[in-house]
């Protein structure tokens, strides 16, 4: 089963594929979109739209996760990162996908054992469950590959992006 | 020149077209998109996608406009409007509109010429602008009217909606 996760946003996007098979992670791909700061809002949501639909169309997933948005004391900031969500997410359904979300404790709780950990600890184990040579850059990446982790390990005990 | 205005949201989103020619209003349609609650969340975005997709297809404005979202003390329903913000403006972009947003107090400045009005004066003015028997339903619908009638007015001085 190959797994995308994705660190929403509209700046910098994270994704990351794996393939889980049989108990075990094999690393697929890992990357982030870059929308440019000077350009209007909507060509950036646009540049989401597509770049994420060419990367479910090549690495054609079985199941994408979202990392749950939370909300920051920069109430703009947050507003502009869920629309980036929303794009994210209807390029995910075009392509006949669920989409599934995990919050931060959840992620950390199903790739390290323990919903406090640390951020460092969290990418440390990403390297070592894929067996990478090095933590995955950028951190935008390594998240989404943490998302992918966490679904792949909780798929029966998902939790639908409906917030239901 | 047609303008389109939308109130954007994700379980109901208000639309309305007018064309504005010498000064002059001819209404040409409003109605509203609703998604049904029991759907899930990312099914009811590409809903809006695809629907606000053949709004614009079939009544063909010149330019769009959006009420600007603001914050409510629930954050939940916040990121999920949104996020359907997200994809309607991608609809609009998707067919090569550029996008722009009012605030209220923009709207009702425009449209009843004072900005702190109730809404109540903005529907009447909406409707007597319009030359319509009756103030247009759904609210959501009436307030899409609001927002291409006030984007009419200051198609001049607009602001982009890239927050820029």
């Amino acid at each position: 089963m190959r797994v995308l996760g994705i660190d929403p946003g509209y700046a910098t996007v994270g994704y990351g594929a794996v393939d889980y098979e049989g108990n075990k992670f094999v690393w697929s791909e890992h990357g982030a979109i870059i929308t440019p700061a000077k350009t209007p809002f909507e060509a950036r949501l646009e540049q989401l739209f597509d770049e994420m639909s060419r990367v479910i169309g090549f690495y054609k997933p079985d199941t994408v996760a979202f990392e749950e948005l939370f909300f920051n004391t920069n109430t703009k900031t947050a507003i502009k990162v869920a629309q980036g969500r929303g794009v994210l997410v209807l390029a995910a359904v075009k392509q006949g996908l669920e989409c599934f979300e995990y919050t931060p404790l959840q992620i950390k709780q199903a790739v390290v054992g323990y919903g406090r950990a640390e951020k460092k600890q969290v990418m440390l184990m990403t390297k070592t469950l894929l067996g990478l040579s090095a933590i995955p850059r950028p951190d935008d990446a390594a998240d989404a590959l943490a998302v992918a982790i966490c679904h792949a390990h909780t798929i029966g005990t998902f939790r639908r992006c409906s917030y239901k």
